[in-house]
């Protein structure tokens, strides 16, 4: 079998997730494997991976014909919304764009972008969205009527969420901090139970935020503490708890990058027969757990490109079969 | 919109369902509509359904190209490996074969019926085989190298299962008789623990059994008992509990159909970073659940016979949104 090639464009916490994520398929299944990266800081990348080939975004011309999937791990906010299409003219890409009220905006422009040179560009693919995206989708229509609420954070050390964390980090005076959601468990047996609650964001989850000041005095943990809770969208509408720590505890405790969530969906069958489905996901990385869904979503891409498919997609457009490393027989005897 | 005309095929607990979920889908989105019931037992079926055209199966080519998707609703064992090329010649079919052992070679026959005529059969779906399946496949593909097992019963009264219900029936001396499938919770904190047992089929579930018998002595219950205890693949590899209860506690206590599953995935990202994903789903009424399930599977075969698409396929390789009502603009605004 041809070794389908993976780029990566950009190498933080979700490239180094796509990089080990190719080595496992390659390892697996060999149906994958690295091309090499491409990052504006080569002499940082380079020098950490001497054997794998780094290259400048400006190289993308060169490589059109090359590279068979660009996995483009930027941020949503300032990365994507440029790079995106740019890449999307040049290469098969996938990405994990989650700023989801501009989803169907994105999708345009990548599908736009894909079409002029008959690319196949997988926008938003991840965890949510991504595969919450595709729960929500198959519980509502295999369910008609149902109730869907996604929830996050229900292990005991919650969700680390970055955009929270990085919002504390605007707060003059704060010199580092993480923030970790939890969910309501009571609202979880609420939704279990079929009382459709009417939920506000502050009704599914809570925040707790570990917070390092650059002087630590009351004046200051009093003065950042009301800008965190009165952040508005972030904290306002949230039990929100704050913690001051200081850097050695932060890193001692707080390094790690996990994450989960659950989609619960409540409804029913004839005349009032209970339907309940849940899905629930835990990454002790969520890096790693995105950019391990990421990957798949590349073997997806090349088979698309391969069978003539052209523009943008979503993991809802995509059937399962094609995420899969196993043949059709082996998923019909195995996996029925 | 012009409505897809379903026809059910078989009218028991399953087509009972599928009669509800077309109603139910009709009433809430208006794209497709009951259009008969093709049955042996005309008769039956006319005095409860005055309103609803009735047909015996020999009128099938009549039908030919008025119905736009025919759900098989006849049983895995006796009805559909004879039932299922017969009506796929002539239909676009949907049907639940759960036979998963066999599933290759009823997708080989249904595949070569189909193409026939240009129709699309999707074989096999419901929820195991069918959401189960799908999750399978999801979760192997996202967490490479992952394990992942399927068990049934978690709730409280457990999970009704026909085909063992039927297997206790089958014994001398036996009037009636409800059996339930219990998972054994520890087993599945052992998953999740990522212990990856090597687990037999009686370390996933135990098996409780309701039995009347035809005279209730106590030389009847101990011989029906040790032949429950006995019979092979059915009860002796499991823990198996025999309850001897009278005709009235069993139409009181054990009418209804629960049933209920969950599919669990322990693996690992990067170097050792723990991955969980669990799917899980609880039906009061089971016929009915498989049945909703089958519905938006029918909505996917008209769209896939629309497009062009031939042949036989499983759930796992449909895209979601083809089993949804909503626009794909719908689907990118307000599901990813």
């Amino acid at each position: 079998m041809e070794k389908a090639r993976i780029a990566i464009v950009g190498y933080g916490n979700i490239g180094r997730g796509v990089h080990k994520a190719i080595n496992k398929n390659e390892e697996l299944y060999g149906d994958m494997e690295l091309f090499g990266i491409i990052t504006r800081r080569l002499d940082v990348v380079s020098e950490e991976f001497p054997t794998i080939p780094v290259y400048d975004p400006d190289s993308a011309n060169a490589l059109r014909d090359i590279i068979d999937v660009a996995m483009l791990c930027g941020g949503s906010k300032n990365d994507l919304p440029k790079q995106g299409p740019y890449f999307a003219e040049r290469f098969n890409t996938v990405d994990s764009f989650d700023n989801h009220s501009n989803i169907p905006e994105y999708f345009a422009a990548m599908d736009k972008a894909a079409r002029k040179n008959n690319n196949v560009a997988i926008i938003s693919a991840g965890w949510d969205p991504g595969t919450f995206s595709l729960e929500r989708v198959l519980h509502d229509a295999f369910i008609p009527g149902s109730h869907t609420v996604a929830t996050y954070g229900l292990t005991k050390k919650g969700g680390l969420s970055m955009g929270h964390s990085d919002a504390i980090r605007t707060i003059k005076g704060v010199k580092d901090a993480r923030q970790y959601t939890h969910a309501f468990e009571d609202t979880i047996e609420r939704i279990r139970k079929g009382e459709n609650p009417d939920l506000r964001p502050g009704d599914k989850m809570w925040r707790e935020c570990f917070v390092v000041l650059e002087n630590d005095t009351d004046a200051e943990r009093s003065r950042v503490y009301d800008a965190i809770k009165k952040m508005p969208a972030y904290f306002e509408p949230y039990r929100t708890d704050v913690k001051f720590v200081d850097q050695g505890e932060l890193k001692r405790n707080h390094s790690d990058m996990p994450h989960d969530g659950l989609v619960i969906t409540r409804g029913e069958t004839g005349e009032g027969n209970r339907a309940l489905v849940e899905y629930r996901n835990e990454w002790e990385s969520n890096p790693e757990g995105t950019a391990s869904i990421l990957v798949a979503c590349a073997r997806a891409a090349h088979r698309m490109k391969q069978r003539g498919q052209v523009g943008a997609y979503t993991i809802l457009d995509i059937p399962a079969a094609d995420f899969s490393p196993h043949s059709k027989e082996k998923l019909l005897k195995d996996y029925m």
